[in-house]
C-alpha cells in the first residue's frame, strides 16, 4: 500500500468494479445488444427548447422577487441558496403528480438523486454502531454511497413480498441484540431496481408503522413512480405516512433528463410522532450540501423550473410519449421472453412489471460473472447478473434487463440471442445428465 | 439528543454559525453597506449567451465523437462519463492561462471546485490518525470538507511569509510525534482567502520539496490567480513541482460565473517523485464522486465548454473587464483607508493585495462576533472578523474587507462608516486611559 492513499476506498471498489466490467464490455464489443443500462430513453429529449426555458424562469424569477428579467439572469448567475430555489414548484409538481403534500422549506433541491441519498446516508448515519436498512438485491447508487461514507449496511432478503415486513423485523432484531443502531431504510417501492417489483399497501402501511415504532427513518426513492403502464397506483410510502418517518427522494433524471442533475428530499414536517422537527433535519442536510457542493446550479434548477412552468406543474403530458415507449419496449420483452423460451416454462420464468425500467429473469443454473462474459463474447448480448446488486448469496440464478433504452427491434434480436446462451446452456446440463446416467 | 439524528454534525453547525450569522446580519440590516461576500462581481455576467454557447459546444462535441448536432444534444442530455467531458479543453485553458501542462486524463471535473475539496479530503484523508494541514486562517470551504468527512484539522499560524515552512516543519513534527499521519496540505497561494496574501516563489519551493519528503500531498487552490492587477506572477506551485506532490484544484466561479458550478482537480501523472500512479489517484477521486453525485452536470460541462471555445481556451480577455472593476475597487478601498485612517497610521494598518478579492485590515483592539455586530446594527456596515476564519486565537484583532461586489461609492461611504466605528472605539479606549490616569 502506497502512503498518499488508503484501502479503505476499496470497498467502494468492488462495487464499481461491477460498472468497470460493464463499461469495458461495452467498449469491448460495441456491436453487442445491451439490457445493461438504465438510461432514459433519448428519443424525447428536447436540451435546446428546455435550455431556452431558463429565460421563462428567469422571468417568473423576477416577478417573485419584485426586479427585471437582466437583474433576475444576474442573480441566478451567482452562488444561490444552499436549499435550492425552484424547492415551490418541486412542492406543487409533487402534488399534482404523486398526491404528496408539502411546502418548499421541506425540500432540499439536490444534483441529481444521487447526492440526495448521500446527504441522507452521511446525515442520518453519523455515529458508531449507526447502520442503513436495504433488501438485497438493491440499488448500486445506495450501497455506494454508504460505503463512500463508511456506514455499515444491513440487507435482508426475502422471495415473496408477504415475508418483506417478517425479514425486515428479523434484522432489526439481530442489529439490536449486537447493539447496533438501525437508523434509516432504503427502499424503492414502485418499480423497484434492479427487481422491478412494487411493494402493496398493506406491505408499505406495515413497513411504516414498524419503522416509526423503532424510529427508523425510510428513504423513499421513487424514480420509476411516473411510469405506469397499467394497474392501479399504490401512494407513495410518504402519502400513507401519519407517523413522521418517511423521507421522500426525487429526481427529474428520468421525467425530463439526466443531464440536469435536479433531484430533491423531502423532509417531513415533523418527524416520529412529533419528537423531531423535520426542520432540524432540513438543516443538516443543508448543512452537509454547503460544504459538498455549496448550492445545486441555478442554471440546472432554472431549466426544470422552465419546464415546470411550461408544463404547469405537473409532468404528466411530458411523459406520456415516454410511458408509451417503455410500455412498448416491456411488451415486445415479454413476448420475446415468451416466445424464446416457449418449452421452457417449468426452467425459466420472470416477471412481468406494470411500469418501470427493469424486469428479471429467473434461469435453472447460476448466472454471473464469467456467464455474463460469455454472453457478450460469444453471444454478443449484454446483460446484468442480479447477483451485481445483491449482498448475499440469494441472486445467483436471476438476471435483469432494463428495457428503456433500447429499441423494440433490438429487444427481439436481443433476446434471441441470449435464449440462444441459455438453450444451449440447459441442453448441456442435460447432454450431462445423460451422460451421467448412462 | 435525538435518536435519529447525531450531535457530530455540531461540529460543522459552529463553521455555519458564521454563515448563518452574516446572513441574517444581511437580511436584518438590507440598507447595511457589506463587505462580507467574496463573491464576484455580477457587472459582466452574460448568462443568455453563454447558455447559447451549448448548441456551439455540441458541434464541438459532434464533430469529435464523428455525428451530427442532434445526436450529440441527445448524448449530452445523458448521464455522462463520471471524469467529465470538457478535460482536453480545461488542459488547454490552464495551460494557457496558469501555464500548467497536464494531459485530459489528469483532470477530474467537478461541480464546483467545493466538490474537489470534498472528494480531495474524503480520498487522501481516509485512516485514522490521517490529517488535514491547513493555514489558520484559512478557507471556510476546505475547514468545512475536512469536519464533514471526520477528518481531523492541524493549523500552523505565523505573521511573516519567512516563517510559513518553520511554522509547517513544526506542526507536521509534532503530529508525528502523536503518532498522527499528515495527509494533505491545503493552499491558496496567489491572493489568499482571507487573508490576499501571496506566497514567493522560494516559499512555493520550500514547501514542495518539504512536502515531497514527507509525501504530503498539497492542495493548491487557485481561484483568485487570474485577477492579478500589477507585478510580476509566481508559477502556480503545480508548475514549480518537480516531485508531483501538488494536486492543482480550480474553478470557473469566479471567472466566468459561479452558477456554472463547474471545478477542477489535475492530479500529477506520477506522484511522490515515481512511488504512486496518478492515475490510481484519479480513479479513487472518481469512484468517491461517481457515488456522491454520478456526474458532473453535462449542460454546465457545455456552458463552460462554449466559453472556452469561444475564447480560444483562454479566458484572459473575457476577465479583463471584471480584473479592471476588481483593481478600481482595490484602489478605491486603499485610498478610502488613508483617507479615513490618516493620522492613525500607528494603531491601524493594512495589506495592499496585487490581485484578488480581499484585503485586510489590523486593528489597536478585538474584533469579533459583538464587534461586527455593532458596526451592523449602529454603523450600518457588514464586515467579517478574520476570527471567523481562525483555528487559533491569533487572528482577534484582524478584518477581512472583501472588494469584489460592491461599487467604489459602497466603498468610500462604507469604509467611512466603518471608520467613524474604529475612531470610536479607539478614543473610547483613550478616554478610559486618560480617566485612568487621572
Amino acid at each position: 500500500m502506497d502512503i498518499a492513499l488508503s484501502n479503505k476506498v476499496d470497498v467502494e471498489a468492488s462495487r464499481l468494479d461491477v460498472m468497470n466490467f460493464l463499461n469495458e464490455m461495452a467498449s469491448d464489443f460495441p456491436d453487442a445488444i445491451s439490457f445493461v443500462s438504465g438510461r432514459p430513453t433519448e428519443k424525447i429529449f428536447d436540451l435546446g427548447n428546455w435550455i431556452n426555458g431558463v429565460h421563462d424562469f428567469a422571468q417568473h424569477y423576477a416577478d417573485r422577487h419584485g426586479t427585471d428579467v437582466g437583474t433576475a439572469m444576474r442573480m441566478l448567475s451567482q452562488y444561490g441558496r444552499t436549499n435550492g430555489i425552484i424547492n415551490d414548484l418541486i412542492a406543487l409538481q409533487v402534488e399534482k403528480d404523486e398526491r404528496i403534500t408539502c411546502k418548499g422549506k421541506q425540500v432540499l433541491v439536490t444534483a441529481g438523486c444521487q447526492e440526495a441519498m448521500d446527504l441522507c446516508v452521511k446525515t442520518f448515519c453519523r455515529d458508531p454502531g449507526d447502520v442503513l436498512l436495504v433488501r438485497s438485491p438493491t440499488y448500486i447508487g445506495i450501497t455506494g454511497a454508504a460505503s463512500l461514507n463508511d456506514v455499515e449496511i444491513a440487507a435482508f432478503s426475502c422471495d415473496r413480498e408477504d415475508e418483506v415486513l417478517h425479514a425486515l423485523k428479523e434484522k432489526v432484531h439481530g442489529l439490536e441484540l449486537e447493539g447496533k443502531c438501525p437508523k434509516a431504510l432504503y427502499l424503492v417501492p414502485e418499480f423497484d431496481n434492479p427487481t422491478g417489483e412494487v411493494l402493496s399497501r398493506q406491505t408499505r402501511e406495515s413497513i411504516i408503522s414498524f419503522c416509526a415504532s423503532k424510529r427508523i427513518l425510510i428513504l423513499e426513492d421513487n424514480p420509476y413512480g411516473m411510469f405506469r403502464f397499467e394497474g392501479t397506483r399504490t401512494l407513495p410510502m410518504y402519502v400513507l405516512d401519519r407517523h413522521g418517518c418517511v423521507v421522500y427522494l426525487g429526481t427529474y433524471s428520468k421525467t425530463v433528463c439526466p443531464t440536469v442533475r435536479i433531484g430533491f428530499a423531502i423532509v417531513p414536517e415533523v418527524l416520529f410522532d412529533g419528537a423531531v422537527s423535520g426542520g432540524v433535519l432540513v438543516d443538516r442536510l443543508s448543512q452537509a450540501k454547503s460544504f459538498s457542493a455549496v448550492n445545486t446550479s441555478q442554471i440546472n434548477q432554472a431549466v426544470i423550473g422552465g419546464v415546470l412552468l411550461a408544463e404547469e406543474c405537473s409532468l404528466k403530458r411530458i411523459v406520456e410519449p415516454t410511458l408509451a415507449i417503455y410500455r412498448c419496449n416491456r411488451d415486445a420483452m415479454i413476448e420475446a421472453l415468451s416466445r424464446e423460451f416457449l418449452g421452457f416454462d417449468q426452467q425459466v420464468t420472470w416477471n412481468c412489471p406494470q411500469g418501470g425500467f427493469f424486469l428479471s429473469v429467473l434461469l435453472p443454473f447460476k448466472f454471473e460473472h464469467s456467464e455474463a462474459q460469455v454472453c457478450a463474447e460469444e453471444y454478443g448480448v449484454l446483460v446484468m447478473p442480479m447477483s451485481f446488486f445483491a449482498l448475499d448469496d440469494g441472486q445467483n440464478y436471476r438476471v435483469r434487463f432494463a428495457y428503456s433504452n433500447v429499441t423494440p427491434e433490438q429487444i427481439r434480436e436481443g433476446m434471441a440471442r441470449f435464449a440462444a446462451y441459455v438453450k444451449y446452456r440447459i441442453a448441456s446440463v442435460d447432454a450431462a445428465f445423460e451422460v451421467y446416467c448412462q
